[in-house]
């Protein structure tokens, strides 16, 4: 029996070629149990002219699946579903019935309770996306990317892109970061102090798992990344919110006894302040007092527009007790999900086997396309692009800002994506980013930024990363409208 | 000044194209400060000539380094290093002294004393490489592959690609699994009991941090999966090491107060035994005694040449309380660190939540690769193609084991893509692997997978999986004549 042409329809919107889309419907129909083995095909003629595509396109998509043997073609007489084709399951799935777990007993851990910024999954298609840390399709090197990631795909690549490293990483893109990336942050590191990781958000979680736990003293900036807070969390580890002032982080506000100081120096986050290179060393010096160590955050460095970064801390650490973090994330993509650490070998080495026992390895192919990319040039070029771009958008924030009568609570000075801002005291900026969602605006509310019960509910976070100069002035007025209203 | 034509070597065995290694040569100078703002190239013409290539490779080597900004042409005078070529590091890295922290005291946890199996990195090289899980050349699609990635890295497909999921999944590799992958198995599962992991590896892991804890039992099965003794040595739960027989686990052998099970019932890891239909059931009735949760690992259910594989024991539980683990790392290849993991929703909500804090997400490029490789049918033609070679590999090696006078411990029945086997009890094998090796052999000795003091020294393992049939009888031969010496 034939299968009626009826049966096929190609999605409004649907992704890929035309020749992918027939291709795909047709391997799916057959895995789906719906075409069984032996039926035959509507002729190409046929099908072409219901679909309304060329004949060649629907014969080039039949010509790939007799390829992979979903099809058999017999003569003259057409294409039929294989005898080898996949079969469509054999099992009927069981109808749960009650489950009956005592799920209060059986989760020794919960994780599912934590505080996390909520980014509308459709910011892309706010009017006013004052949105952090998300790639612009406008300033992303996209054609080049796919260059990279196309030569990655390569037979010469074919071990790098389907082995198991086990622990290790590529040697490409170790060896970019050693003698390129970390000596402009002033870090001189060996192949065997670097690690690979999935992110910073990984990283940071690594050095907890390998610090922290039952017993030990974590000091954190308050504000900070509100994702460190649920890393404390679940360290179960003791933790002190350390309120940061301008220059950042205090060194003698940080208590005896504490084992680990989490710390963003370059720039503060939320507040974006750079600490003095004297205050500095009298962190390290403190930290040597204590035996503590230091985890460094050094995120955004390459969004220095305004002014050169400081050298990270690292680079001024002869004690070997600051964890180096950085991130590809913000200047390239996220959804990339890569980024690096740098430390002494004897916590590497536990970073290495901790990450191996969790993944193993950050995926192959990504590690190497990020190698060509930042070896051919294309990273630092991207970097510059994006940093003008960013220089004209942070001259045009804070002239509207300033137009508007907004409050800065902090820029940073040598550049960065985004401005720290405070409302009025009574205004609960959870509320102000409701209210302005409806009117197209994004702003990040900044209260997960705090620690403890008596959060500040009144400052909130204006990433520009993400939103065309020419958006900013209205975008601006709109928060300051709603704000005046409150 | 001109830069010196003479600073210009090609890498003999250099990867890329010509013009790839030149662009990168030169941006590598920039960036390490060897070229200067301002200094001359050398004409395309002597460069050329220099190098040995023809003079458009370096034209278009120039051009896009102008279109980077890298360089700037004047005129007919030539190419110049930029005003806007990025800068090299102003910090003068520091000589680190001695290291002072004490790293007793500072690591809270140790996780580099694991029992990892060592893989020879050049075990490509070897001419008998019986080695388990890796990659075959032969055997992957690496074409259609390739196409996938590349339509993975299109306009369209931008923001799966840059995007920040947060704690989300590829929502088109999460239907595929759904809609077909896991029918084959007898599973029903909603998108939101299915999460995307880092591999296998990353699945088992997630259950042991949020099932496992101090106080915890877990029961597991003797010999097992290598990498779970470390995991669970690192989950601080007490763990009962299980000896199988040759249906598996034994349901009575589980002892009262269990809390979790982890158990391979389709194809027991390393022994290759199905657990039987009947004893499923008694092993579910045993885990609804104890309240226990189950963790099934249903790896290579896809190589099922000799007879179909049974449905899972996820398929048959009407409680809720299995958790089941897929991967993607043995019928695709390893490097791409993807697996799945099914559960209900009280359990996959958990996981998904730590998965979001230890690394947020898989790489949304990878998740949607393979969601093209899949729906395009691409899979399930190399699952075929895999399995039809691999069907013959078994016959070649179970003839030269015989012909050999080797002794089998265990042969999967329905297929699987290696052996378990024995040798004489006074055999030490990994003493037998170290010997081999000189020979151009790679072998898995056993030792590994069993738990406590005394573990049975004379097993090994047998991977036919990177080893074309042609080579088996010959590399079968030397490993009996080696255990004949012994």
């Amino acid at each position: 029996m034939g299968i009626s042409v009826d049966t096929f329809f190609l999605k409004p919107g649907g992704q890929g070629t035309l020749q992918a889309q027939i291709q795909q419907m047709i391997a799916e129909g057959i895995l789906s149990g719906r075409f069984h083995v032996g039926e035959k095909l509507p002729s190409s003629r046929k099908l072409a002219a219901h679909l309304g595509v060329s004949r060649i396109t629907v014969t080039l998509a039949y010509t790939e699946l007799l390829a992979n043997d979903y099809l058999t073609a017999k003569g003259r007489s057409g294409y039929y579903v294989s005898q080898n084709a996949p079969v469509p399951p054999k099992y009927t799935p069981v109808q749960r019935s009650e489950e009956t777990v005592n799920w209060d007993a059986a989760l020794a851990r919960r994780f599912s309770d934590g505080d996390f910024l909520a980014k509308p999954p459709d910011w892309r298609e706010y009017s006013y996306p004052f949105i952090y840390g998300q790639a612009d399709r406008t300033l992303f090197d996209h054609a080049n990317w796919r260059l990279c990631a196309v030569r990655a795909l390569g037979h010469k690549d074919f071990d790098s892109l389907t082995g198991d490293y086990v622990d290790q990483d590529d040697p490409l893109l170790i060896e970019f970061i050693a003698r390129h990336t970390l000596p402009r942050r002033g870090i001189a590191a060996r192949p065997e102090e670097i690690l690979i990781t999935l992110g910073a958000q990984n990283a940071l979680w690594l050095t907890s798992r390998i610090l922290l736990g039952h017993g030990r003293k974590a000091a954190i900036e308050d504000p900070s990344y509100y994702a460190l807070h649920e890393l404390m969390r679940c360290s179960d580890a003791s933790m002190t919110p350390l309120r940061v002032d301008k220059d950042g982080l205090p060194p003698e506000s940080i208590p005896d006894g504490t084992d680990v100081i989490y710390t963003t120096p370059s720039h503060q986050c939320p507040t974006t302040a750079t600490m003095p290179v004297a205050r500095r060393h009298d962190l390290l010096k403190r930290a040597r007092e204590l035996d503590a160590m230091i985890v460094e955050d050094d995120y955004e460095f390459e969004m220095a527009f305004l002014g050169a970064p400081s050298p990270a801390l690292k680079s001024l650490d002869k004690d070997g007790r600051v964890v180096y973090v950085g991130s590809f994330s913000k200047s390239l993509f996220p959804g990339l999900r890569l980024g690096y650490m740098v430390g002494s070998e004897p916590f590497i080495r536990e970073a290495r086997a901790l990450r191996s026992l969790v993944f193993r390895h950050p995926p192959g192919h990504i590690q190497r396309t990020a190698a060509y990319f930042l070896s051919l040039g294309h990273y630092d070029a991207q970097i510059r692009r994006m940093s003008k771009a960013l220089m004209q958008r942070r001259k045009t924030i804070e002239d509207a800002i300033e137009a508007n009568g907004l409050t800065v609570a902090g820029r940073g000075v040598f550049g960065g994506s985004s401005m720290w801002m405070k409302a009025p005291d009574h205004v609960d900026t959870a509320e102000l980013a409701k209210t302005l969602q409806n009117q197209s605006v994004h702003i990040e509310p900044g209260a997960a930024f705090f620690s403890g019960p008596d959060r500040p509910r009144n400052y909130y976070r204006l990433g520009y990363s993400s939103i065309s100069a020419d958006r900013i002035p209205a975008g601006i007025e709109r928060v300051a409208a709603v704000i005046r209203a409150c």
